[in-house]
């Protein structure tokens, strides 16, 4: 085992690491930047180590800053937590030629998974459903009617070059096609100087629904079921809960079939997350993988009795799986608490906390690096707590996540607390009839800003 | 289901109730003295009544003023959450007589089970095992002899207006009672101007295991496993655990079912503890019974899934119990946290709270009602909040715990926090080897003063 674990990373996550080290009697050490002086990761910490100025390309992303900590505090092992290096190809050989081990994928499986083309292509080889599409451009109209009669309408039509929404066309039928085609490929034309379009299955009322997959180095792999994700706005998640509401045993047998096959295909190494879309049909289809411990993991955690980061030191440290799956016993749902102002089209809101109340007793974790008079840096991320909460049943986490927003105060700058009470109260949330599409929705009859 | 219930009681029991019932949807009534004003349970509840002056004989225990605080409130069941008058028969009856639930158990079993040889007596009815003894007073040396016989040594004798020990022998052989009794008395008489003494058997290497048991208003009762709270300063706890590290499936089941028959015979209704002493030899005997909820129930429920205050508004509203027991699937261990100075003889630390930092994360709860700013008044109980830790195994709860001390930290008055941290150190306390007179031993090695 590890004697002692470099955390290369800041916020809650740096102190959930530190804290699952100390519980299994690792020694840590914190790097910081000088923004980030006066962090609870700097303090916890056994040993702390300053990398730089605030800005994250000279601290937190400043590979040979954070190779020289670990070189000069003898540290053996480092926890890249996520965001910043932990999908970091580069990173991840970087520390394995220095001896040092990297808890997470290797530099190879990073670097086949993080580009989404090539990721496709490796689920595709593996027998992974992924969103039927032209393989690379269409040559024009024709060859477009023919594709989309193969995979059957309705159909997406996306510039290659586009954004924004520009150059992109839903088609429902047959007839509509030759029209949406000629003025999509005009305006992406118009917009980005290039006509080139390719086709994708239009996924209808996808939902975001995830499967969190550990993978051992003897090739070995097992999944500990899902988690919903698809309350977001603009990508961003908010909010995130276990099982989902959508999901039924059947389903989820063949999504974590699918995920552990992905991850065995690849002979995956630590922990990941095999991301999902689902249609109003139960049809699935691999969208990404996330090569890292994610923001999410601690409803998991809740549901299954298991610490995940714990799982990831074992697994680097050649631990072996029991290739077992894990079902949820309970339900848990996690809110995402950022320093945004959610009436301001949720900007960050950075400053001092004067007052803070943070929420506790039953069926409740606070997962969080402030404290009441920490001043929240502008430089980084702006989450500074996730809140879970835990119950027997769908209803029970939701009532106790309502009494819990309500406990929760924090002073001195603005917080996504207002709006996740609203979306606690919102009848559909409440109904568990949400998808990806679903916040923009809700914001129309609310005062928040999409 | 209640409409409405009026909290009586204060600190961190009174946010317990208050948060259960928030889940639950019943809007709650805080009732404070002029000291509690600015506490969290009178911020947190939908309505709040001044009772009365700090002193508890004039508020909290005061029962004409909190009757009327739920007649003008219109409440129409009173929580009295622990101490106070939670255990007060007339309490439970004038509150039967306007028309209120009592949230707990009936006059009459208050009654029945709150004098102790009146307990003693039921069980022995109930055919529950407890310590034997004499019946009443000893008429001599010859009738000692007799019943030592009887029993078995060790004995203990003791004066019937004892107290400090004075008037108490523990005798380990027949050759060795003439000369301790004689001695015994002459010591009562010249104490207590009383030498009346009676007999019970000598408990060795006592622990004290309790089984925490729910019954409803039709008879039946379950149980809920056992809490091992051997870990006292003079009779009061510092810390518990579940399940007993002293514990085995066998002597759960047989304890359990006592338990069990003990409340079934007494038609118990409300959530309740049977008290045991176990001996070395895992031989059991009734001490004696708690009709209230209990500082550390939280074990119990971070181990088996279960809110037992919950359970308590549902029992007294007239749900059925399935009479299914439940078996601990974690390990659970509650730290109290006091505001005490431990290293002067656990004297109260009362003060203004000037900083705060509460422990969280995965496996942590933390149930309090104090914040950065609060001052905790002279008048009341010197508990300022419980950690509580829960882990897959013993040794992991252990770790979650020593973590979690680090964490907490209280500025501004002096608690048991330091206490905790070398307890957690202590090699018998971490081989689960421990008695009810650990504490004795432990504060001999340390800087602690017993």
């Amino acid at each position: 085992m590890f004697k002692k674990i470099l955390i290369a990373n800041r916020g809650e996550i740096a102190m959930r690491i530190l804290r699952t080290c100390k519980e299994m009697g690792i020694k840590t050490v914190a790097v910081y930047s000088t923004a980030d002086k006066d962090s609870l990761h700097v303090r916890f910490a056994d040993e702390a180590v300053c990398i730089g100025p605030p800005a994250s390309k000279d601290s937190y992303l400043k590979i040979s800053n954070i190779i020289a900590a670990a070189e000069i505090t003898n540290a053996d092992a480092i926890h890249p937590g996520y965001g910043f290096l932990s999908e970091n190809s580069n990173f991840s050989r970087i520390c394995q030629e220095n001896g040092i081990k990297f808890i997470g994928a290797t530099p190879d499986q990073i670097d086949r998974m993080g580009d989404k083309a090539n990721a496709k292509k490796t689920m595709k080889e593996a027998g992974v459903p992924c969103v039927p599409g032209s393989e690379g451009l269409i040559d024009g109209y024709d060859e477009a009617a023919v594709l989309a009669e193969e995979m059957g309408y309705p159909v997406m039509i996306k510039a290659t070059a586009g954004g924004g929404g520009k150059g992109m066309r839903a088609v429902w039928k047959a007839e509509e096609l030759h029209e949406l085609w000629d003025s999509a490929v005009q305006e992406a034309t118009a917009a980005f100087g290039n006509g080139g379009m390719y086709m994708e299955k239009l996924i209808q009322e996808p939902r975001h629904i995830e499967i969190q997959i550990a993978g051992d180095q003897y090739g070995r792999a097992c999944h500990l079921s899902e988690r919903d994700c698809s309350v977001q706005r603009r990508n961003q998640k908010l909010t995130e809960e276990t099982p989902s509401p959508f999901m039924t045993n059947e389903l989820r047998e063949k999504m974590g079939a699918a995920a552990v096959k992905a991850a065995e295909y690849i002979a995956y190494e630590g922990v990941g997350t095999i991301e999902f879309l689902v249609d109003k049909d139960r049809n699935f289809y691999f969208m990404e993988m996330n090569t890292r411990i994610q923001v999410e993991h601690p409803i998991t955690e809740q549901v299954v009795d298991y610490d995940l980061i714990r799982e990831q030191i074992l697994l680097a440290s050649g631990t072996a799986i029991s290739g077992i799956n894990y079902l949820p016993k309970l339900h848990s749902i996690e809110c995402r608490i950022n320093a945004e102002d959610p009436y301001n089209e949720f900007r960050p809101s950075p400053g001092k906390i004067t007052e803070l109340n943070i929420p506790g007793g039953h069926g409740i974790r606070v997962d969080t690096h402030v404290y009441s008079g920490y001043t929240i840096p502008s430089n980084y991320d702006s989450m500074i707590a996730k809140l879970i909460t835990t119950a027997q049943t769908r209803d029970e986490a939701i009532a106790k996540m309502k009494r819990a927003l309500e406990e929760f105060y924090i002073e001195g700058v603005k917080t996504t607390i207002p709006f996740h009470r609203q979306l606690m109260e919102d009848k559909e949330y409440l109904a568990g009839n949400y998808t990806t599409k679903f916040m923009e929705d809700f914001v129309m009859d609310k005062k928040f800003n999409y």
